[in-house]
Order: C-alpha cells, then sequence, then structure tokens
C-alpha cells in the first residue's frame, strides 16, 4: 500500500504540475544522470539503494520529453546489450565444443544485461506500470527504427510473457460497487463500444443482467490488463443496438440462458502482443456457469473489422466473380445512406451475409488463417463461427468496418479445445450450417483458400 | 479463489489418501504419458487446453516416487533444454557474422523449451507453489548429479528470479488475527528459535510488545515466503531468553525506542538462493519506524552459526597464536556443563568475547567475506557490527553453534547504503568501537585478514 | 451479502418497472392484506416466518401510493399502540401501590406493540434502511396530523436513537477508491455546496489536500448518514470560492497546518433528529490528527443560513437602532448586483461583519440559543466562533441566505468540553476576540440577550 | 478499527496485570466517582464528553471486585429506576384521562433513566461487547436478589433484543483461514463437543467435508455470538463417533446429500434469553443449499439431555406402568458399564428407543411443551422428530445425560413453518412415523400428555 503511494505520489505531482518542484527527490535528471544510474542499479550487489535508484530512473523517465526519451532509449540499445566480444568468444567456445559449461556460459553471454535492468526497476513501487509505460513510449519508435530497438523491445517482451503468464493474473469482476478509480479507466479503455460519460457506465455495469470482468496483475491493482462485457439475454440478439439498449426490460440473472460477449478491449498499448484475451473468455464462461447454472449458450457480438476493407480490394480483381445478389450488395454500401433506408438494408442482405460467409471463411492471409483478425482471435481459441448478423452495428463505426455486419462466435466449452487444435493444425475453420449455407454455391464444393 | 481450490483440493486429496482415487482427473499417469503433456504443452499455441495440461503434469509430479522423480528430472535434463544442432548453427552465424540478426537468432536457439515449459506449468492454479517445490525436490538431487541438473536448477533459478522480484513481493504483518492456516506455516518454518506449539505462537505475535512481518508472493497468499520476528524493548537486551521470556512487564509498544529483529526465517527450501532479506529487515525497519516514531535503534539478535567450528579448527593449526585468555575460554567451552556454572561462565567470558571479535572480524573466505554467514548477510546490507554478547543463548543448539554467543548487527538506517558500499566494494566491515575493542591488542593495528 | 440483495433486487425490480411483475413475491398486496401480515408479525413467536413476512409488508409498502400510505400510517397509529383498557388498568394499579411488580406490569403495557413490529420488520434483509424511509415518508404526514400521528414518530425516533447509537456507527473514508455506489450517493447528497457531476466530484475526492469521512451503519453498507470534507491548508482559507478552485497548487498533505471543514451533509431525512454531526467532526478530527501531526488547526468555513431572514426583521423593529456603518450595510445588500460590485462591496464590509457579529452573539432564541441554526449545531459542539468573514460565498445561495458571510467556527480539541458545558449549562457563547471585537460598542458592556 | 482498540487495550493492560497501572486513564476509581459519572453521562447533553466518560465507566467496571460490582448494580437498580413520584403523577394523569397527551407523558415517566445509561455507555469503543459482559456479572446476581436486579435485567434484555436483532447479524464462515483471534474462542466456547487443542480445532474446520457458521455482531467483531458446526455426509451418520472419526475417508462436498447439524454453542452468558438459534439453522441451510445443490437433507445430531432425570423419575411414579422391554432397560442402564458391553447393549435397544420416544413425544411441561430443553428448540424452529439412535454417544457426559441417545431433529426447509405453526399455536410435535412407531402400542392411540 504504502509502497505503491511513493512512486504513484512522486509521478501524480510530476503529472499535475508544469512549474517548479520543491521535492529535491524530483529534481530533473539530465540523460547523462540517469544513465549513470542504469549502470549503477545494473551492478549494485547488494541492492540496500536498489529501491531508491529504481525509483529516481523511472522518475526521470517520467518527465522526459520526446526527444530525451529518444535519447534514453538509445542508450538501452547500445550500452545495455550483450557484450559483443566475450558473446563471441563464448559462441565460437560452444560451436567448437557443444558442452554443459560451454552452453552456460553462451547463455550467460548471450541474456543482455537490459533483462536484468529491467528487473530492478520493478524494485521501485509501482515499478511494473511504469515500465509497461516504457514499452508504450518505445512502440511508436520501434516502427521507426526497429534495427536498432527491436532488441529492446524483444527483452520488454520476454519479461511481460514471464510477468503477465496468466498465473499471476487475478480475474475480478467489475461492478457498480468497484472503485470510481478504476470505474474511470474502464471508460477511458473501452475499445468497441465507447462509453460516453458516467451514466452510460452504469447502464453497462449496474442492472442485474450485466456483467463486466477483468484480468489485473496483483502489482497494478487499480489498472484492469483487459476487460469484457457481458449481457445476459433470453436468446442471442440480433444486434448490439438492442444489447445496449437502456430501455429493455431488465430481468433477473438467474432466468437467463445466454451470455453473450459484446466488448472485449485491451488497456495498454504497452502490453501489445502479451495475450491474455482467450484465457479471459474461457475463465469468465466457465465462472458464470458456475454462478447461473441456467446459461447454455456463450457467445460473442462481434465486429468485422477487416470487411469493408476487403470489399473494396474485392472491385480490383476480376476473380472470382460476383454472382447477382453479391454485385447488388457491394453497390449499394457503396451508396450514402443506404443504412437508413428500410428498402436497400432489405435488398442488401442476401448478397451482404454471402460475402460476409465468403469474406470469413474464404479470405486467407499467406499464413493460411483469415484474414480478419477478430476472427483469427476467436478461432483460435476454438470458438465456432456461429451467425452472421445483416446491419446489427448500424453506427458510423459498424458501417464503415463491418458495412453493418456482426458475427457471434459461440464458445462451446466442451468443445474448445478440439475446434482449436483442427484450427492450430489445420487452419480448419468451424462454423455453423446457417454460416456455410450462406455461401453462394460456387465455394461450398470448394473448401479451399481463395486468393485472398 | 476459485482457480487456486482446484489444483490445492486435488493435490490435498491425494495428499490425503493412499488408496484408490475415483476422480478420473487423478489417475495417476506414468512416465511416458507425463512426458507426452510436457511437450504438447510447450508446443500448444492458442492453449485453450494450456490450464488442464499443465494441472495434470504438476499433480502427476505431486504423485510420483522418489524414483520416478529422478526419471522426470532427467527428462527435463535431457529433452527441455537448447536444440543442440540449431543452436551450434547460430553460434557459428554470430561469431562470423555479429549483427542485430544474427544475435538474436542466437538468443532464440540459445533460450531452453524448458523456460516455456515451466511458465506454462504456472498456468495451472496453484502452480506458483508447485513449481517450488518442485525444485525443492530438485536441489537434492542436484548436489548427486551436477552435470545433468545445474541447467535445470539454472532455469527455475532464473525464472524465481524473475517472479519473485521485491517488486512482486507484498509486506504483510503477522498476527494474532491472521488466519490459522498461514499460522500454522509459522510454526512450521520457524528456524531458529522453535515455536513448540499455539501458546508459545501466542506468545509471540500476540502481546502488545511483539510484531511479526511476512513478504507473499501474491499468487501463494497463504503461505510465507520470509518471516522476521520483531520484540520492541526499551532496551537492546543482553540474550535470546530475555527476549522470550513470557513473563516479562509487557509495555505500551508506543513508549519503546527498539526493535530487536531476533529471527529471520525462510520458508521454502525451493527458494534457495532467491534473496529477499535484505529488502524483508529494511522495509519492516521503515514501517516500524513510521508507525511508532519513538523508535530509534533498529538492532539484530543473530547467532553465530560458524563460531564453534571455527573454534574447533584453531586448535589445528599453529597461526595465530592465542593468548591466555583466549587459550582459556576455548579449554573451558570444550568441557560439558560449562555453560551451567557460573564460575566457568565468568572465566570464560574476556577469552571469548575476544575469540567472538576476532572469528567476525578477522576469519574469512577466500573471496574475502566473512566465514560467519549471519555477519554476510547482514554486513552485506549494510548493518553494523554493533555488540558480541557473551552467554546470551544457553539453549542447546546455541553452546553447539555459537559458544553461547549472540550478535547484535545495527541497522542504521541513514548509513545503510554506504556501509553497504564499503563492504561490496572493499569487503570493509563496518563495526562499532565496542567490539573492535575486544580484539586481543595483536591484531587491532593489522586491518587485514588473517588465514581462516 | 445475500441477505441484502434479497430485498434490494425485489424492490428495485419494483422501483425500476411500472408493469406487471411475474414474481408471485412481489404482487401488490391491499392494505388490509398488509395490515393482516403486520398483526402476524407482531404476534408470531418461534418465527421462522419473520423474515418472510417482514419482507413482504416492506415490499408493499415500498409499493404504495400516497393514499395507500395515508392508510398504513392510520394503520400503525391506530392499532398498534398500547391496549388502552389493560394499561388503564396497570396506571391505576402502579399509582395505588407502586412496587416493582406494579412498575413492571405498567411498562410493559405503556410499550405499543409498534415497537415490537418495528424491530420485527427490521429481519427483512435490507430492512433498516426501508425503515428509515418509512419515516421519511411519515415526517411530511406528521406536520399535517400531529396528534395521531405523534406516537408512531416517537417510536421510530426511539428505535433510532438505540439503533443508530454513535458505538454501533463505522468511520469510513470516501476517496476515488470508494466504490461508485456509495459516491454517487456522495453527489445526491451533497446539501451545502452542490457537486455538479462525477468530475467535479473528483476534484473533491482525488487530491492530495482533500479528505472526505461519512459514518455508516453496518446494516446500510452502502449508503453514509452523514459526511464532512474536508480541505487540508496551509492557513485558513478566507472564502468557499478559495477552497474550491479546481486550479489552486495542490501541496502535500504531511506539510498542511489546517483542517477545514467546509461541507456537512445528513443523508437521509428519515433520520431526522437523530444527531451524529458532533461525533463526526471531533471523531475526524481526532483521525486526522494521528494521521497528519502537522495539523495545528481545526476550523469549519461555514455558512449563516439564517442572517439574510434576521436582517430583514430588523427593518420592521425600532429596537436596537442600528448605527451609521450597520444602516448603510443594510442598504447595499438589499440592491441587486451590489457583490459584483467592489466599491459597494467595500463600502458594506464594516457594517455587514458588526451585523454578522451581532447576529451571530446576540440574537437568540427563547431558549437562549442563538437564532442561527448552524451556530447553535458547533457551539453545541464545544466550538468556538473564530472568525466572520466578509463576502466569501458569492455563490446565488450564500448571498441570499448569508449576505456573503461565512464563518469559522474553531474546534480546540482540549477545550471542547469546557465550551461545550458552558454552552449547555449557561448558553455561554466561546468566541474569540476578533469576533467580539467587530460587534459595535454598543453591545460590549452588555452580555445579555436582545429581543430577537 | 482504532476505536474498538482503545478500550480493548485498555481493558487488556487490565487484565493482564495486577499491579501499578502508570496510565492515568485507568486508575482504579472508587464507586462513588463511577456513580458520579453515571449520573454525569446519563445528563450530559451535547456529549463531547460522552464517549470518555462511559470509556471510564466501563473500565472502572471491568477492575470492580466482587463486592464492589454488588455495590454497582445496587446503583443501577436504586439510582437509575423510573422517577417514583413523576411516573405516579403520570399513572393517575392518564388513569383520570387517557389522552395521546397523557400517555406520552406516562411513557417517558415510565421509562427507567437505566437505558439511556446503557445506551450512552456504548458510546465507549468496545462497549457492547462489556455491556454483554456486564449482564454476565449481574445474572448470578439475579437469582440472589430477583427483587431488586430483576428491573436491571429486564433494561438490558430489552437493549439487547433490540441491538441483537437479527437483522443486525452478520453470518460468516469459520474455517481454517479465520483469524486465530476467533478460533481460539470457538475452541473456549464449545459447548457440547469438546474441542482438546489446535489439533482438534482443525479437525473440526479445514477438512472440506466440514462447515461451521457463526453469527456475529458487528461491533464485536471479533468474538462470535452462537455457532453451529455441521458435517457434509452421503447419509444420516448413526452416531456422534462416526462424525467426529478423524480417520473417515473425506469426500468432496459437493458429492454429498446431507448436512448433520451436530453441535450449536451459544457463547455468551450476558446474552442469555436473547435468540439467535433459530435464525442461524435456518440460515446456514438455506446458504448451504445454495452453495452444495445436490444437499437434500439438513438434520441435526442432537443431545437428549433430559432424559436420564427423567428415566430416574420413572422409577418414583407408577404411572404408567412400563412394559417389559422398558423395565428392563431402565434396569440395564442403571448398571455401570453396560455401554461397554455389546449383549447388555443390544438388550437395553428396544426398551431404551420406547423410552426415548415417550420422553420426546409425552413427556410435556406445565405449558404443554416438551420437557426436553433441546426438542424445544428445535421443534420451536420448526423441526421434526425424525429419528432417535441407540448408543449414539457413547461419551462419559453422553451416558450421563442422554443414556447415549441421540436425536435427528429434522429441517425440512419448505415445511418449517408449518410445523412451527401447529406447534405454537396446538403444541403438536411433528414427529416421523419411525419414531412414532417406537412408542409402545399404549400411547399411539392416545395422544395427550401424560402426566409428566
Amino acid at each position: 500500500m504504502s509502497r505503491t503511494s511513493l512512486l504513484q505520489d512522486l509521478l501524480s505531482s510530476i503529472a499535475s504540475r508544469t512549474g517548479f518542484l520543491s521535492d529535491p527527490r524530483s529534481r530533473r535528471l539530465t540523460l547523462a544522470e540517469t544513465a549513470k544510474l542504469c549502470h549503477d542499479l545494473v551492478s549494485a550487489r547488494g541492492e540496500p539503494s536498489g529501491v531508491r535508484i529504481a525509483t529516481q530512473i523511472l522518475v526521470s523517465f517520467r518527465q522526459m520529453d520526446e526527444d530525451e526519451a529518444d535519447g534514453f532509449f538509445a542508450l538501452l540499445a547500445d550500452e545495455f546489450g550483450p557484450p559483443a566480444g566475450r558473446l563471441r568468444k563464448a559462441a565460437e567456445a560452444y560451436a567448437a565444443t557443444p558442452t554443459a559449461e560451454t552452453l552456460s556460459a553462451l547463455q550467460h553471454a548471450a541474456e543482455p544485461p537490459r533483462q536484468e535492468l529491467f528487473r530492478r526497476l520493478n524494485l521501485a513501487a509501482g515499478g511494473t506500470a511504469e515500465l509497461v509505460r516504457l514499452r508504450e513510449r518505445l512502440l511508436p519508435r520501434l516502427k521507426r527504427d526497429p534495427a536498432r530497438l527491436e532488441a529492446v523491445d524483444e527483452d520488454l517482451r520476454h519479461l511481460f510473457q514471464s510477468w503477465f503468464n496468466r498465473g499471476f493474473l487475478v480475474l475480478k469482476r467489475i461492478d457498480w460497487d468497484t472503485p470510481a478509480s478504476v470505474l474511470e479507466k474502464i471508460i477511458r479503455y473501452e475499445a468497441v463500444h465507447t462509453i460516453g460519460n458516467w451514466d452510460e457506465l452504469r447502464q453497462r455495469l449496474a442492472p442485474g443482467d450485466r456483467r463486466c470482468f477483468a484480468f489485473f496483475h496483483p502489482s497494478i491493482p487499480d489498472d484492469p490488463l483487459i476487460f469484457v462485457e457481458v449481457a445476459l439475454t433470453g436468446e442471442t440478439p440480433a444486434s448490439i443496438t438492442e444489447v445496449l439498449d437502456a430501455d429493455r426490460l431488465v430481468r433477473p440473472a438467474a432466468g437467463m440462458t445466454t451470455a453473450v460477449f459484446y466488448s472485449i478491449s485491451n488497456c495498454h498499448r504497452g502490453l501489445a502482443g502479451i495475450s491474455f484475451g482467450s484465457f479471459l473468455i474461457k475463465q469468465v464462461a466457465e465462472d458464470l456457469k458456475a454462478d447461473l447454472p441456467g446459461l447454455k449458450t456463450f457467445v460473442t457480438l462481434s465486429p468485422v473489422p477487416g470487411f469493408q476493407s476487403w470489399l473494396q480490394s474485392l472491385g480490383a480483381k476480376p476473380v472470382p466473380a460476383l454472382d447477382a445478389a453479391e454485385a447488388k450488395a457491394l453497390a449499394i454500401v457503396a451508396e450514402t445512406g443506404w443504412a437508413a433506408d428500410p428498402a436497400r438494408v432489405e435488398a442488401a442482405r442476401p448478397g451482404l451475409l454471402a460475402l460476409g460467409a465468403r469474406y470469413l471463411l474464404k479470405a486467407k492471409r499467406p499464413d493460411g488463417q483469415p484474414r480478419d483478425p477478430v476472427a483469427r482471435f476467436h478461432l483460435g481459441n476454438g470458438a465456432l463461427l456461429n451467425r452472421i448478423m445483416h446491419l446489427a452495428d448500424p453506427s458510423a463505426r459498424g458501417l464503415a468496418q463491418s458495412a453493418g455486419l456482426m458475427v457471434n462466435y459461440l464458445y462451446d466449452l466442451p468443445r474448445l479445445e478440439q475446434h482449436h487444435e483442427a484450427y492450430a493444425a489445420e487452419r480448419q475453420v468451424a462454423a455453423s450450417r446457417a454460416v456455410t449455407a450462406l455461401l453462394s454455391s460456387r465455394f461450398n464444393d470448394n473448401p479451399n483458400r481463395e486468393p485472398a
């Protein structure tokens, strides 16, 4: 408790001011001073000073402007890599005579001191969260200068894979009794269906037919890593509008049969590539099932974010030909205002559903996985592509990305492993008959990948 | 909560029975089956099955007898090391052309899949604690077959250094309001001054002038990693008997000036070499200071566990000559029953204290550090050797190991860093004048190491 | 937990709907049915059915419209009073021969069965909160029909005095980590300086120089009874504007010397007359002092809500004559827009302060206590009238009620008892010299009450 | 938290010492001083001093020896009763003209100031628990001097009925994770089947087929009011030995069908006559049912504490004649060592069971309730007398009180109300056919009460 507050206090006092800091602990250090502290931190041994130095470095990093941060990352890249000479010798020795000794020496020489630096920075109270923010500042730089910074990122990712291991994460329910300090982050982090204010947040959390769960790391207790919002319903809803309707009749949770995962948000860019989503959904489904034995169906209500860009790419390609319904749909969704015109909505329906099925089942990446990122995520978890719904997300974003389509991925708990393995091994996409039936007949005999 | 209980339930049901297990999940697997599961676990990708497989492996390991465990560790050593061919090529490539790419390839090839195996075993609820127990079973084997098992241990140590980073540990007070499930472990783990039963435990925890603090890991919430017992007193006590006296007058903590750290116990052999002790004492001292501003002195009451064996080694060596008092003391403590005879106790006092000072200040290991392990620990933390006390631990163990001597190491918070650095850099031992004055004059001019 | 939710669920489901309730437990009962249940509840003995019946009655009461509630309160008044015949006989018996037996019989006969009814209604989960709401609905009726309903209210007050005894209340800090379900009530209940939305709430709770504390009853864990907002400052602020300024420099709490209690709000009309405010301020002051030893001054920043109406009454009375400054001030504050005109503000200052002092020190009720309710509250707690500040609350309400004046009442902890006793026994008002000096000289010699 | 500790600290420091108390707050007061404080406490109004005075009185009471306590209770009886003169006038006024005003005046005059004194004593931190202890010291005196002290006890009972209302009690599970400070009280309070030490306690709490629940009052958080121990079994056990067998096979709770309430203990003599037991069992049964839906049967395993004394009274009475089996059993259980002799055990079985049934079904008190207190408790709760078991408690106490018999009372949740009402209204005892069949035929036609 008190440990967390130290750094937090320092950092928030920095964050909240622009002027002079009377606290001498937080005088801004130069990059050279910070570099010196980093070297001290890695070299010290008994470490009575470790906590203090780590705190100073992280406070200094927080205060750096973008130029200084460039310098700091360059420092991490250039001065904390493996010792080149020693590593080369160790590589030669091992290549010459691979024994337990030469192996061990090679492994030690190959581990960058940067990893130990990061581990020791974690001594500072609140250090884990700061290291996540450090990677958040690294990532845009990584795109600009991958050759230099890739190794730094690799060390951070390696550490985070170990630290944010699912075995260490804590699943917590988020509801209207959750501290406001956490809830304000839910508002901020919601990435799928925006939460405009506290009243809307209350609508998502307080009614008896709503659930929200998040993974937390024990060292970052007031800041979720990922969260999922769930609606408990009597049947699978046909649109997100229906789910978010504030005027719906709220019925007792005990009578509900279906849990709809309608929004999943990762909270920290600094944890990009560290995956917890699959664990979250599975765990939440199991916990809900234990709590509400009446629940029989666990299903997502998901966007199809790559659909529109794929549709647009279709025009450019001769193959495969569109049938009449598809061509018509393609034309309609290119018109403005179609979604508000019932006649055009209905006219587009058959073709758009067929195109949706084709996109999700047939459009593949070179590695054989579906082109759609949301599909990859859920199919990789072992879910089944269960239903495609026309005009299920009429929001501006929903039309722009998904042409209004939404998808139910079904989490059939007893079959998750089987589906997952078929997908992992053979890229086999589990899909319901209702979905495969949407494919125009040309595709039904030919389960192979089309050129995407 | 529910996650922890799953594995715990399985394991405790195994632990509590010897016969038939009706639960099919816990049928005993063969070593070959377990090996297969380990390979599956490392290779699986999306991992809906990761939690289940990890649980099965850990349950299986728990059930293994010693022969089977031999086989399991051999498996870890032989089948989960780095891929020899690929690593050799990567080493050659790097040695030939050290670039970012060849470095990254080398690092990947050098990391044993065993590390990923251990990380994934941690997916199981309660997995962290099981991995600590796994290392506990490994350590005796490591002595017998270091060539084969050293690499396995190194991977576990590497992981534990990262996972049990002080930044992740939680300091908690242990008192009479602590759950019994934790307290029974305090009884079991107390390594310095045995706690015979719950009444004795109550004596250590409940009185207002007692404190006890432990580090916990968030994933092992009911099992401390290390704990320290503290007595709050008006002055530094002259013996452990005085500290543990159940009939003392218990005075209000607010009036006390001195915190005596009289027992520090590591709880898990499986965490040997992963050090938290220095952080614990420093943190506890700071927290006590904040809570009870009247506290001025933070001091240990420590054994001198290597003293007797050093005394015995003296007889065998000609140099340096003992003076008369020392020779007399050496003779007395070799007699049985001396400690119960006031006359002999007093006769031994000057020589024994001189020998104690000499042992602690002059007897060194080849690396220049003191021969006494407790001295190394506290001096390494930046403490100062403050006082040596004659017949301060008259227990059987105290006489057998320390000839009754006990030592106060003083934790002078503002000076810890300075002492630590002098010790780390130059092996300089911080000692009070009272202690150095005990040395017979021959040594006072010569601060150098004597042959130990 | 689960007990609370039962009634809450029922009640909130009622609250959220207007139509048909499928749950048979919550079919609306007639008044006659509810009356029958009340009689059953009082008469039952072993009470396996008590919880159920109590819940039904409270649910029924919640659903009553105003006419039905009239009937229900009439029922409580008429059918649950003491048994007239038996009581009369007991009174006669006691009057004739006062013994322990006749006394006990009289006491039993005098206690209305209504008290037992209320105690048993409390068996329902959430019953305590419902009984508070019941009194909230009673109070407006009490004014209309005191003869009939006074006894009902007396029984509720008697019960609440016992149940909401300070010994049962729990003091909790309210901050930005408090559950949103509690915080939304803080927004709703703030009675002194309105909190417009969640951002303003955050401004009151999150900064390091703010504190908020509330009393809770253990049976109503998510709903505060009373709360106080505190600003930690370097000196006593001169206006509420300064305190609420969102752009102030937030300084560390540890360096602050003054705790300013700038808002105290009672949360439940149903608890009118059950006083906890004096305990709250004293307890909060003591806790803050223990936590932040730098705090030396505990002071309120309070409105003077009766000042304007007293000013207006002055015009109507010949005695005592206003002096020139007072008359001028009286004229100015009757003008619109004066508070925005620096010249008039300054012109009014001396007279208005003199009038303020006169109002607070001289204007009394028939019972000898000050006319101002806020003054009565703080003086009754043992506080001292420390300072009167001109134009310290320029809000519309501040001008309308207090002509912009605000007052510091000083809570000088060691002297609270002494001041309280002088006030309780002799209506002596503790006031600083600065305040008494404001009185125009006519009053200084004459400490007696003026005609109010 | 901190409030509780103040008085607790004072009191425990008193409890742990006999000599001089340096703390001036705890100088022993004379009875006259304490009496003065009591009068002050009742008369004070704004009460900044209430907490302090209440604490002083309670500390003083704790320190009183038995003679002083006699004096204190006399004081409570004599000086804090209703004002005789005023009450007499009020009684006469009401008897003459019973109006709302005379009624209210009468009620006020009839309420002893003692009640307000007790309520204000509760202002002291920890006051509630001290008042319970106060009544504990009162009760033995009450027997000796009922005329004087009955009124004091009545006031305390009246208050406790209100304060310990089931609506305020908190049900908590007691298990091996419960704080030791609570568990030591479970050991101390267990009244039915003694718990010898912490290992035996662990046997009662830790295994997966055991449960224990207690009611707590929020103001006495570390001290249970009443607790019940439960065994989860596959069928109703035939003896307490079987239930307490430490070597039984512990099976998973989820598979169990039966919850056996085998021990219920009230914890505080000071709460005698304030009943929570019926609520406890019913609530625990409902909670267990919700948690473990496999549970179908909720049954006690209860002693028959009045059986032996009733057996002995039989010899003295001619009517009704014993039949041969009964006479034989009566003779056998009068012999020493019969319970260890299988032949005699079997020989006694039919007669003893018949006598048991006769005792439980036919032996009545003048008010028509069963003579057996445990039967009265469970039948009053609406339970059904389900089975009588021969030699089910072979402990010394079991033989001495119950001749080894034990009884299952069945808590059939849907029928509790119906049974309760039949019992409350008509003293009708719900019994299974198995039990009524044990009655010798003479009784079966004649359901009426026999002379007991």
